[in-house]
């Protein structure tokens, strides 16, 4: 491919309203174009890098025998309304009227009515697509003979999301490969999440990239458990800690924390109430740790404690109230707090209803004497004396709270977010690494939450009708691209590895006016083309060679290969590795050979650096 | 593959709401199950055959330097506000409110208004995407020396049809590959035309259905000249006509019809006003040509004449009413009328207002008289004499029109109906045959329509700026698919061609739950997939031969090969020919030779059948 009919044009500058680097350097690099909010146009090279990871995707997948199918993007809201999500997806869900609809709301305003659209929306777009694939499945199969059976599509989704951001990364339409499987029961079920969770290591160690399978919390979706798979980049928005010993890596809102020893803090004493008064004090707890007494000059972190006061509300609309208490120097996982309640959503209660409630200021509220509270204490409490507390008092903190004597009915248990070097939970002898990751996929086992809901059911060998076991599997196709950016750059521009390089070899010619070195170049490009690499030719006239240099280090193809008349006078061209930036000169007559090595060499260390 | 895994549920009965022969095949082999009005999802089978078929679309525009990017299904009003569409494209554009807009209109809502959301839809679903390639190329191109380029895509579309039908042949959601292409001057538009012409011919003769290129009308859409290709069926709405002699094909909207010779009707009289008076004609030529005077008992048909009377539009909002007038016999073709004067709309004047016009109910209306009308007359009526007309008078005719004369001013040209057997107009020697044809793609010379309005230009060699020249060229890539259904199945089923056949070889065992047949069955399968057939293996257990020959036939891939106890006694299995039902016995070791070279023959013969 010639690069003066490429449909491209590389900017100098970081484009103002690109807030991450796979979206500087993706607009820069003339990949992507903005045209709403969110919402992008994919232009040829960086269409081709989407294009080859979903070839990727598909090949993996027919490994493991799943069929692909296509779902429309625009769904009827009866199919939403009978699963129950048309009322509790969020404003992400983006509901409209269709044609039929909107001519009834003309006819009603035609009748001097004022009718109010909404409620006449009767589709929308799909940002994911259990109910589809949980219709068809149930008018198409019947029997347990034909299960179990997994169920794909390459799509193009929408999301209407508030603060849609990061280019690529968050965006309201993107393409995403959806997987639904059913099954006669849960050992079944079981069986393909691994299979899934082996065929998304096999993806993601084709594409080249470091990544973690990282376990993860499975929150409201309803489902048994669940695997993300995360790109590691400094950039990425979700904390992973990973045992240096073991397999255990989670998300750190799942991560389990070690309890850690009570600490000594001398005989139990009572509980003095009132017993420090430190106006001012608003919740730091090194101020806590401060306060003295007649036999305490100040104490350590380790010896105070804090308190957090929520409001859980269940699937059936029940609310009730939670407290929650940590050592002074642990920080809260309000997701652990969550799922311990078994919630359906969970709110730190309001400042002035808090303040209501306790009778004291923020600082200065405490879990002693709180009247329909459940009470929760982290288990690093679990025996701990002596310690100070809120004592629902503005300005007062108690002394001595003994939480297993002082805060009868109270649950001991993991509440707090695990942090790196903790001793591992899993095999009790590494310690936990911290990574930054990017989501780019998940393994979840939804279990009977829409087969039950939407009548999904099959006859067993017995004859009686089950409902099906489901598993759904994702992966962000233009996201999973956008991440491997993040995680392959320099300061000169993208490094892209080579299973999704959107060319493999960028021939940069010095002199494309002098019929010579163009003439070689283009004998190169066919030698390299004829040996099946991918390879855009830089002949644009009227460049230097510094103007052309930077434009190749921006787009990041794997290999650069420069031919230009003054190393033609030596009978040499060269070949440059991106992300090396080793040079190596050779024939021209070489190239083929030259190339092959070099690529052998870049899959060599993708293989070793790749995940796990 | 196994077919007992695979997801698919034949039905016996046709579908009640399955209207054409492609729907309901489509939906009896499980290949497309409806979702909603004009909405369907591809199952396994169905999109299989898509995907080939977008593969054979890529890899020919791959040929010709095409390069493909995506663009966004949901796309924003401004940029249908700047080429003008947003307000005249009618309400198949489904138009909506984002997350953004719904804010706004709830607000107002809040404050007790009671806002029309219509105004605040600020997002449509991208049934073409003209607007949004013309704005990536005006951001990207600048030099005379990126041009030509031609960019296209493979997308779903959207287009919020008054009333979906024919399954995937009109559908509401759709797949389509759009190409725009931009270029400096007329003279490389039309160089570009004609190789997407060519590349159409060659991908519709890859597909292996009979088709046709065919001159088409370009409309209201502003093109200088298109070609619409036709897949012949006799179930397409569309009809054509083909010169038997040359390469003349059009569609009958286009087709240009020969002058006949005026018809001898004696010497001219004068003009006979109100000369019969015959209530209860009602336009019924028969009737007229039926009326007798003194000197005439009845009259040849061709010496009667019809007219029509139309209100056209203009592009500036103006209006003309435009009176035609042909021979009694022939049939009117309004978008010949339309073309002449240049309108952008035409329609027939609403009978009580042309009755109120002319004074004159229906079939007694006349060009005669009327004052601030255009008449046109039927070229086959130049030089005609003694014709008779309505005489704008109920119940009366005149006798004895003689265009020329009596109508002063008016024009003579092409109006009429191309029918069969007309002399080819192309070559002046052969003869038009008729054929049906559903359109399954278009080119299309966009000209500056685009360019001008939305400022896509570029520098030419003197730096001077101009208009991009565009074209467009779109194929219907799930409508292709059905178009090749309608017109290749007999009564047991679908008849694949080869090269979009779900699978091309269908492997029928009879005793599946016999390890000694059903171990042959699965060795050919795996032996015809290492030749890279693509099989599927029907192992269904519990049904007759006569159930599972059945679905194969409905199925209708190319070959079938039955492989069955009572064969294997005998040491063979059997081959056979969806087409042709010729079947050929052989040893189960021979399946790989005897598929090839039935395949061979397949191909050959869809090449000799193919389009031209």
């Amino acid at each position: 491919m010639k690069q003066s009919k490429l449909l491209i044009q590389t900017l100098r500058e970081t484009p103002r309203d690109a807030d991450v680097v796979s979206q500087q350097l993706m607009m820069r690099a003339g990949m992507i174009q903005k045209v709403a909010a969110g919402i992008y146009s994919y232009l040829p090279l960086a269409y081709r890098s989407i294009r080859k990871f979903e070839e990727i995707v598909r090949e993996e997948l027919a490994k493991d025998g799943c069929q692909e199918l296509l779902m429309p993007a625009v769904l009827p809201a009866e199919l939403w309304q009978e699963s129950g999500r048309w009322k509790f997806y969020g404003d992400e869900l983006l509901r409209f009227c269709d044609r039929k609809a909107k001519a009834e709301v003309a006819e009603r305003r035609a009748k001097g009515e004022k009718p109010d659209e909404r409620e006449f929306y009767n589709f929308c777009l799909g940002p994911t697509h259990e109910e589809v694939i949980t219709d068809i499945v149930r008018r198409n199969v019947r029997s347990y003979k034909q299960l179990p059976m997994n169920l794909f599509q390459i799509q193009t989704k929408f999301r209407d999301e508030r603060r849609p951001r990061f280019g690529l990364m968050r965006g309201r339409e993107f393409t995403m490969k959806d997987a639904y499987s059913f099954h006669v029961d849960d050992a079944c079920a079981d069986r393909e999440y691994w299979a899934m969770f082996n065929a998304y290591k096999r993806i993601f160690s084709r594409l080249g990239v470091k990544f973690r399978p990282v376990e993860a919390d499975s929150g409201a979706i309803g489902g048994s458990f669940t695997h993300e798979f995360h790109v590691l980049a400094g950039s990425g928005e979700d904390a992973i800690l990973s045992c240096d010993a073991c397999d255990y890596t989670s998300n750190i809102e799942k991560t389990e924390a070690p309890a850690l020893p009570a600490g000594d803090h001398g005989a139990a004493f009572e509980l003095k109430r009132d017993h420090f008064c430190t106006p001012g004090i608003v919740g730091q707890v090194e101020q806590v740790a401060a306060m003295k007494d007649a036999e305490h000059d100040g104490m350590p972190i380790a010896q105070t404690s804090k308190f957090f006061l929520y409001r859980a509300t269940f699937a059936d609309g029940t609310t009730k109230l939670v407290g929650a208490v940590l050592r002074g120097d642990h920080e809260i996982n309000p997701v652990k707090v969550k799922n311990h309640v078994g919630a359906a959503e969970m709110e730190l209660m309001p400042l002035d209803e808090a303040e209501a409630f306790t009778g004291a200021k923020t600082g200065f509220m405490g879990p002693v004497g709180l009247k329909d509270v459940a009470i929760l204490v982290d288990r690093s409490l679990e025996g701990a004396v002596n310690l100070t507390c809120g004592a629902n008092r503005s300005d007062y903190h108690h002394f001595g709270l003994s939480p297993a004597r002082d805060l009868p009915g109270c649950t001991f248990t993991d509440l707090r977010m695990a942090a790196e070097h903790d001793t591992c939970t899993r095999c009790g002898k590494g310690h936990y690494q911290a990574f930054r990751g990017i989501e780019v996929g998940q393994v979840f086992k939804l279990g009977l939450k829409y087969s039950t809901s939407m009548s999904c059911t099959f006859l067993d060998e017995q004859g009686k009708e089950n409902p099906m076991v489901m598993g759904c599997y994702g992966i962000g196709i233009t996201r999973t691209v956008a991440a491997a950016v993040e995680q392959n750059y320099d300061t000169d521009g993208i490094i892209w590895p080579w299973p999704i390089a959107p060319y493999q070899v960028h021939i940069v010619c010095l002199d494309p006016a002098s019929p010579e070195v163009s003439g070689v170049a283009s004998q190169v490009e066919k030698d390299l083309e004829g040996a099946g690499f991918e390879v855009l030719h830089d002949d644009r006239e009227g460049l230097s060679p510094g103007a052309k240099f930077k434009d190749a280090d921006l787009l990041g193809f794997p290999l650069r290969l420069t031919v230009g008349a003054k190393g033609l006078k030596d009978g040499i061209v060269e070949l440059r590795d991106r992300r090396t930036k080793e040079v190596v000169k050779l024939k021209p007559e070489a190239a083929v050979a030259e190339v092959s090595a070099a690529r052998d060499r870049i899959m060599q260390a993708l293989e070793t650096a790749g995940g796990r």
